[in-house]
């Protein structure tokens, strides 16, 4: 109450760039903040999922009876109960193949075969070991490359989503495990390789990986009988999109549906589209009760994953050391279910060649089902593994060609109003200057001192960018009250980003009110207006925009009440003065609304290329010092340094922790995550016990950030992302450093001290000594 | 799903005018609606109230120590204690002179003076009876007329709300228990007396009754410790002041506090502004946890109720039958605090003249203090105690002149065009068609039979107008999903008046999309904008208007999204085509806004009267016939007829019962209703053992409704509101037909049949029977 009366007299300072905690700090320390795990409903049933045990199986039987005598279940469904209220309950965002149960056969180990329902959680969990399924097995394909000219079909034909016009031509397509193949041409590659100084053909690949939230997916289906609305509450990424997929599913209008969602303990590309949602929404349908289901983290390893992939790389190179081709080609690793690994394959796919000014470029980018965990999205929509094999080519044919890293990628990389590979002319694309900045941080132009005897050290420098997934809708609305207090509905999600904050600050900047001053609701479809989902980095461009509009629309209906009453101007701080003497009495409020789309096209739109693919570009670079022991191939990380463009940091205390965060995410999948599957198909370490993320003692005792100094001329307040930029450049650089520290170059993740070993084994025609 | 289908495929219908069913229906039949009632949270306190047993004195102390040792007691809390959260703990819709609980003093017998928490509501409940007070007695008043003039001071002085510029002038005013003192003078009404061919004088009073909704009042608090967040679960009539007051007693900005309300069962008045409210907001700040307090039916005769008032009119007439000058001069018994008091006194008093052509009009309207409990607003805003007097009036007047009472308002009845008392021209005011119309559903023209022996049989007829409360403010929102269906946010809260059909029907007109397509969110001022209050009939106008404007946004941002696009425009059922083409993808709503006040002036902003006193005129008329028996004074109704002006019927179905719902219950007050206080101030009936409330037998075997063909021509689709309509000339027209019948005059309500029999006697100089 004392601050808002000292915030009240202060004069209206700027919000944007202000370095603020956490609007929600005080809640999440209190332990009182909001998520969906918390939430208990009368009349609530736990779900408790029974999972397949084959990798790919026809299903003969599942027999449930067992478990639908146990003592306190409520009951017992199978794909074949979910018909009952779905008729065709196949979801998903690009494609709708994935049935909310399993039926007739299983794609994955882990699969989704049955539910038990019970009010103890316990008693579900016992009877899920009580279901006997009988299968008959499948031959099963698991590696990407093999799997994409396998006669082993994961499905029998491609069942793309109707609303996505340039997936149409794929409906129906049989005997493919490819469920899209995305191509770029530009220029003439064959001809360019004949006249080529230097050829480099190398792969590289990357292994899969899961976001480990340590909020594990949770949902959680409140039908009432009483209205014919469904509620949703749901720790998801986008709640505008599982409104609308929900109601297609049940074929009910979309204003029967509303979807909650609340803070999120992390995200990361895993608990985007249908997760549980669909599952939770039948099993309520079917138990006439509000079903939760949460699930264990070792489940999370099941429902959704980071794609493995490999990439082969191929690039010309003249006399000058200047690119003239490149050939590109990338294999998904998309498991048994597409989720949007089309759209990875695609808008990934398109930077494939790396931020390089190239002539002549050819990529071919294929999405391929396995009989795999899903994939889908994960923080960088499949850049890093892009950036991973064409940051590491760069530094290859640098040494090759005895070029400094640095020098190589100066004359290489795609200055201001230089056409990308898709045509585009970049723009507000800070690259050479991150670059540059990286150098600095690193010290590069000294010295380096590699050292002498067991201990060696060595460096590396890397660059990445990312355009944004467009075009893509954000509304936002803002209220304000006669007080001059404010409320703003957006459907971003905070999942630890601070995109509360954010907003808070954007549209506290056009009224000239405090951030603190403003409340952000929550995502609620009943409430906070459309958003197409909270990822990619796309919120602060796209949702701050919105924001801003719609505070700018609340100015502009305060101006045109003044002149209405024929009164000066007043400030939203004021606005009460203007609706007393509007309304006679303390009323009203004014609402502004903003919705923005980028002017930009989709390529797949029209050519499959357009000279406006992104409406701005994210660019990340990284510089990395470690220490090698020889005799192990242990190594650690003394230095850790990451420069960003992110055009104007909307709040700098968050842009700082965003690019550590990320940062050292990408550091764990670099040095250790692992999904590791045998030869059947089972994942063998599904628990933090065996599945290593990075922890406190993983983080390098140097650890720099920077921001250049950057302004995004068409983003909110000169901003743009900077949730995934820090993650570009982290795999190859430690792979360069440790080649310059002790010689051997590797090309798959993760960068394990046993594949150092190995390869310094292999590199001195040892033998593996046994430790 | 399949009506949905059907309805789908239907062309776009006409909404408005359609007999619908609830929409809600269902739910209300199946026992699911949503009622804060049933509404139960973790961690929750019931309140239980103890309450004063002095109707004015001192107190002395109060002895809670047994209380709060009792088990399972929480905390018992007094005044005192709620001043640590609200230093200024007095509120009030237009003075601030009610304390959350007492405070130094009690002023009637029911007020609250502490309160227990506990997790069970009867420990609470039992604890209440270990509390002692000490109390030092002051002399009390109870009669309005004598408070008016007395000494013995409710309040030491007056404390008008601040943002009210025509209430400032009282504050702090002292030595007086009038709260306010409205006037209105027109013409010379001393000369126009002093030529009058007839002057009548005669003085009417009204009871105090009490709302008597089914749903008891009922309030729940829940604190948010986590975001400093207050959410206010309530049954209230006016969520939006319900938050502002709320945040203006604690000194919060608005937007820490949410007021959400749900359906009600009944309101009538009772539940609006402040009642339980602030008292759960700071016990739950005091205790830290959630807290519920649900009256029972006999503390909300302690809580609000109808005023009391004693009415003496002075009438001039000519020789023509003419009405040429009228005084007025009524005292509305407020009981102990204000509420809505001065507003009742102001709104109805200016038009205590009755709609009569009269050319020189003397209004004094006095809200007096006593010690009873408070009196607000109640179906009707104070207009059925005008229309009882200047109805009765109107037939002692006919009858004295030997003019039929038809023909006696005939001849004076306000006609287009003609200025009411306040200079106001009238503008469609259906009086003189709605006058014919009772008059022919009577079949006044032909031959009454009044009978012979000792039953005889009477009839009579009256009409009344009431203005709406204005200014006042309405805004909702309309969005628009990709799919058609569609979504309104309004304010407005369903009471039973089905007022969520009538917006669904009026959004759905504009739209052309069904009804039943259509969702109406209920009151919730984190989600729905808005809006002055529920009550006095003003809805279907004013938010009608917001949600004819919002839906008529929506429409105009599709035209333009559709030239946009150089596409032809589609209807609102087909947004869908337009936003994927727009977006790429299913995506996006379409948001209108709609905010109306209407065009017109209160009078208390500038000269004390305006031409436009009200946006419109609700016009009702009603016609009775009874049987007497002239040995006991009992008589029963045999025919009960209403016709109202509410201009276009939004939802015909809904507009009979509402006519009927009105009319039986100013049956109710006009028979039997009545608080019964003795001579300290102790209410002697508050149970529906003893207080009687009109049940399916004491409905007329003949109830007539009728809606005259009638446009309001500022109004959202010519409608205005009904609700109160047919309370007009109930009371009156059950006096005239029992004079009709047996000859006796009563001017006091309620008409009992004892009341009848002492005429009876008192006529016939005979001594009363014992019975």
């Amino acid at each position: 109450m004392k601050i808002d009366k000292a915030l009240e007299e202060q004069p209206a300072q700027k919000q944007v760039g202000r370095a603020l905690n956490r609007l929600e700090a005080r809640s999440k320390v209190t332990g009182r903040a909001e998520y969906i795990h918390n939430l208990v409903l009368p009349r609530m049933l736990y779900g408790k999922i029974f999972r397949s045990t084959m990798a790919h199986a026809r299903i003969v039987s599942i027999d449930t009876s067992a478990a639908r005598e146990m003592e306190g279940v409520f009951a017992v469904y199978t794909g074949e109960d979910i018909r009952k209220v779905i008729p065709e309950p196949y979801y998903g965002p690009a494609f709708h193949d994935q049935p909310i149960l399993a039926l007739d056969k299983v794609r994955y180990i882990g699969e989704p075969v049955a539910v038990v329902l019970a009010a103890d959680p316990h008693i579900a969990e016992e009877a899920t070991h009580l279901i006997m399924a009988e299968y008959e097995e499948l031959p099963a394909v698991f590696n990407e490359v093999e799997a994409a000219q396998s006669d082993v079909l994961v499905h029998d034909f491609l069942r793309p989503a109707g609303t996505f016009p340039d997936l149409k031509h794929l409906a129906g397509r049989k005997g493919t495990n490819v469920a899209l193949d995305f191509q770029l041409r530009r220029g003439d590659v064959e001809a360019a390789f004949a006249s080529a100084a230097h050829v480099f053909d190398d792969t590289f690949t990357t292994q899969q990986v899961m976001h480990t939230p340590l909020e594990p997916m949770v949902s959680l289906a409140e039908p009432d009988m009483g209205t014919g609305m469904l509620t949703v509450h749901t720790a998801s990424q986008s709640p505008s999109f599982v409104r609308i997929e929900i109601a297609r599913l049940l074929g009910w209008d979309e204003n029967r549906v509303r979807v909650k969602s609340a803070l999120l303990g992390g995200g990361f590309g895993a608990k985007l589209y249908i997760k549980l949602e669909a599952l939770v929404v039948a099993l309520a349908l079917l138990s006439r009760r509000n079903v939760k289901i949460s699930l264990t983290m070792e489940e999370q390893f099941f429902t959704i994953t980071k794609h493995a992939t490999t990439f082969r790389m191929k690039t010309a190179v003249n006399e000058e050391g200047r690119i003239t081709a490149r050939k590109c080609e990338v294999w998904w690793n998309g498991g048994a279910y597409a989720d949007i690994g089309p759209r990875v394959t695609q808008k990934s796919g398109f930077t494939a060649s790396g931020p390089y000014d190239i002539e002549n470029v050819w990529i071919d980018s294929y999405q391929v089902y396995t009989n795999l965990p899903p994939a889908g999205a994960f923080r960088g929509f499949g850049i890093p593994q892009m950036v991973w094999a064409y940051e590491s080519h760069a530094d290859m044919i640098s040494r090759a060609l005895r070029i400094d890293p640095l020098e190589f990628r100066r004359r290489n990389i795609l200055r201001e109003g230089r056409p990308h590979a898709t045509g585009t002319p970049m723009h507000d694309a800070a690259i050479g200057l991150v670059l540059e900045r990286v150098a600095q941080r690193m010290n590069w132009a000294a010295p380096f001192e590699h050292g002498t005897g067991t201990l060696r050290r060595g460096r590396g420098i890397g660059v990445g960018f990312k355009a944004l997934v467009a075009p893509t809708t954000s509304m936002a609305m803002v209220s304000l009250a006669g007080d001059g207090s404010c409320t703003v509905y957006s459907s971003t999600v905070d999942m630890g980003q601070a995109s509360e904050t954010a907003i808070a600050l954007m549209a506290g900047e056009v009224l000239g009110i405090p951030a603190e001053r403003i409340r952000v609701m929550r995502p609620d479809t009943d409430v906070t207006p459309y958003d197409m989902a909270t990822l990619g980095s796309r919120s602060t461009f796209h949702m701050g925009h919105a924001v801003r509009l719609a505070a700018e629309d609340v100015n502009r209906k305060l101006t045109e009440l003044a002149d209405e009453l024929g009164v000066p101007a007043a400030p939203a701080s004021r606005a009460g003065e203007l609706l007393r003497r509007k309304y006679g009495m303390q009323a009203g409020n004014i609402v502004g609304i903003g919705s923005f789309i980028p002017p930009y096209k989709s390529p797949e739109h029209e050519t499959g290329q357009s000279e406006n693919i992104t409406p701005n570009w994210m660019v990340g670079g990284c510089g990395v010092e470690v220490e090698v022991d020889t005799e192990t191939g242990h190594f650690k990380l003394l230095r850790f340094e990451h420069v960003v463009d992110c055009g104007t940091p909307i709040n700098p205390k968050v842009v700082d922790t965003q690019i550590s965060g990320a940062a050292i995410m990408q550091l764990g999948i670099s040095l250790f995550e692992r999904m590791e599957f045998d030869e059947v198909g089972q994942l063998r370490n599904a628990s933090f016990a065996e599945y290593k993320i990075p922890g406190i003692h993983d983080i390098p005792p140097v650890i720099g950030r920077e921001t250049v100094d950057s302004v995004q001329s068409n983003g909110p307040f000169g901003a743009k992302g900077v949730g995934e930029s820090s993650t570009f450049g982290v795999a190859s650089a430690i792979a360069e450093a440790i080649e310059d520290a002790v010689g051997v170059r590797l090309k798959s993740l993760p960068l394990t001290p046993e594949r150092v070993y190995r390869a310094l084994c292999a590199a001195r025609n040892e033998p593996l000594s046994e430790e």
